[in-house]
């Protein structure tokens, strides 16, 4: 009796002792979680996002905090990650915002949109110029809590059998472009269509289309797609693809406030450290790509062609526009700020990339 | 005595305790830093770089790593940061590595270069091509730990009364461009100085300066330099300033390794972040300068101008490397990385912008 009664006053008393050193009398609750991302097992890049994330965590809470990573090998969902945050199966996910403008049209603009915004100025847009506001007021009514996962940076165009000479060379063109980007194309009689990633080689190689677009050298090389498609064409269509973490406000509610500002903040920097990631990677291995396979020509779209798409695009988001004033409100924020911020981007490092090249 | 002796029970407890829940014995200990920042109180971006760092660290610590931070007007000297940090006056320090070649010429390679890498492709080279490594390797010698701490982004040419159209322009003028960038216009005939902050604006409109270059809009707005020199250039010399965070090695090993991480990690986020912030106000800043000011004009020098700097700096580098081979094995790191890296970034967001501007 008399040791049990010792026991419960030293415990109660320790946790009366930490409550004077700790805000929080149940800080040294360990918390279990869960992440479901859409990615596979070891996916480069997007799958070090989920993992720097989560070894930030465990590192910076001590243990507090530890979350366990599903692959999509595991939850067997690709696509589920919404609704695992949204319905509590899973504590977090890791995905993209623009795999859910099915369940929400608003979704898809907090990811990338075709003549948007580069990496550095989306995120100026993001936590300078309303952009967290604007992803919260639309992710509020699903019970998420959504935040910037990662940053593929600017998107190469995708592989080519073909030149594109002319708008006419679009016409009927069977190429794999998803989402919005693939509406822009098909607007000029393209063909889009969407093929699972590990169908993509053979469908290039027996013709069952024309072209496609991945991402850029940073994941394209694995591919091998530069081995069967000569002209690799620059971007348009996603200049700044950012990832996305999502998490449950439940579980998040439930932890203590600094485990929440060490959570947010290892989001953040994972964010930001894959976005300088892709850069590395890209770099590298598109120094692979001109050094070993030589006959690999890049290319832009010519002008006409260019302009052409351009105009699609705009046509397109006027007509979303005009159906909600949700989208409105968030076009019109992103299209001011773009246009701010790209003049600084123009007079910057744009110029200073001509003034490095003079010659 | 009885009551004495149950305190000391529940004391050794209590410690004994969170000993089960935490790696670290004294876990609850709280630690009360102090860091000098070269800016005066108050300094825009630069000294929001440092406070956020501070925040973030006490918030995710639960106040147990609390850094107060003291500005040049309360420690009295804006360059003595180094040897602050050095002999422990400091356990922090938050200023710029190229301050300190005059102590050691090797430390000047990690805060920027004349025709050097833009921002994200230095972040890739310092975490992903060896920078950080030979970064320790320079700093490591005098007893400092030496960490990225706020990116600027591109910085302006500068302010000048009158426009440079060529290479004779520059012979004669007086120009505010402090450090190495100031040697490399002397070698073409200018008279680079430096001068207090206080004092350029009357520098400049009572022409003791032709010209003089600060940092961009982000904080060239407020120093009013646009209201006596019309023309405004564009950059060549300090493509990426990279601030600097300084830590005593000997504070630092004397934190738990939880909070050595939280120190880390908000550092690294709040120098991200810094970038993020100078692209935001550089651009709401510009566009400011643009539509109060309509008589500014935006210039870039005339290329044969730009390829006789680029000349003078190639070969002012070249002797440098000559001299030591440790500044030899940092060049040749920073210009194979650039090589490779550029590569990826005229593929990228640059065709990118000229795609956008296709019409």
């Amino acid at each position: 009796m008399l040791k049990t009664s010792i026991l419960k006053a030293i415990l109660i008393a320790s946790v009366a002792f930490s409550g004077f050193a700790n805000a929080d009398a149940d800080d040294n609750k360990k918390y279990r979680w869960k992440l479901a991302e859409t990615w596979g097992p070891n996916f480069p890049i997007f799958g070090d996002a989920s993992k720097n994330m989560a070894r930030l965590v465990d590192e910076m809470s001590n243990g507090r905090l530890t979350i366990r990573i599903d692959s999509s090998n595991r939850h067997k969902s690709a696509f589920g990650i919404f609704d695992f945050v949204k319905n509590g199966q899973y504590q977090m996910g890791h995905s993209a915002s623009y795999y859910w403008k099915g369940k929400d049209f608003n979704t898809m603009f907090f990811t990338t949109l075709p003549f948007g915004m580069t990496a550095p100025e989306q995120y100026a847009w993001f936590y300078h110029g309303g952009g967290m506001e604007l992803m919260k007021s639309v992710y509020d009514k699903h019970g998420i809590m959504s935040f910037p996962g990662g940053n593929t940076g600017n998107q190469m165009g995708g592989w080519f059998r073909k030149e594109i000479n002319t708008v006419e060379d679009l016409k009927g063109l069977k190429m794999r472009i998803p989402g919005f980007a693939g509406e822009v194309l098909a607007k000029l009689g393209a063909k889009p269509t969407n093929i699972p990633s590990a169908e993509l080689y053979t469908a290039l190689e027996r013709n069952t289309i024309d072209a496609l677009e991945w991402v850029g050298p940073s994941l394209d090389l694995r591919m091998g797609f530069h081995k069967i498609a000569p002209y690799y064409y620059t971007g348009w269509h996603e200049p700044a693809t950012e990832l996305q973490f999502m998490v449950n406000p439940e579980a998040y509610n439930s932890l203590p406030e600094d485990l929440q500002k060490i959570l947010t903040a290892a989001m953040k920097l994972a964010a930001y450290d894959m976005y300088i990631q892709s850069m590395h990677e890209s770099g590298k291995n598109l120094a692979t790509i001109q050094e070993d396979y030589p006959h690999v020509k890049i290319r832009s779209f010519p002008k006409p062609v260019m302009t052409a798409i351009k105009l699609a695009n705009d046509e397109l988001l006027l007509e979303a526009a005009e159906k909600d004033p949700k989208t409105k409100e968030i076009l019109d924020s992103i299209s001011t700020y773009q246009k701010q911020v790209r003049a600084w981007t123009n007079f910057s490092d744009r110029a200073y990339l001509d003034n490095f090249d003079s010659k």
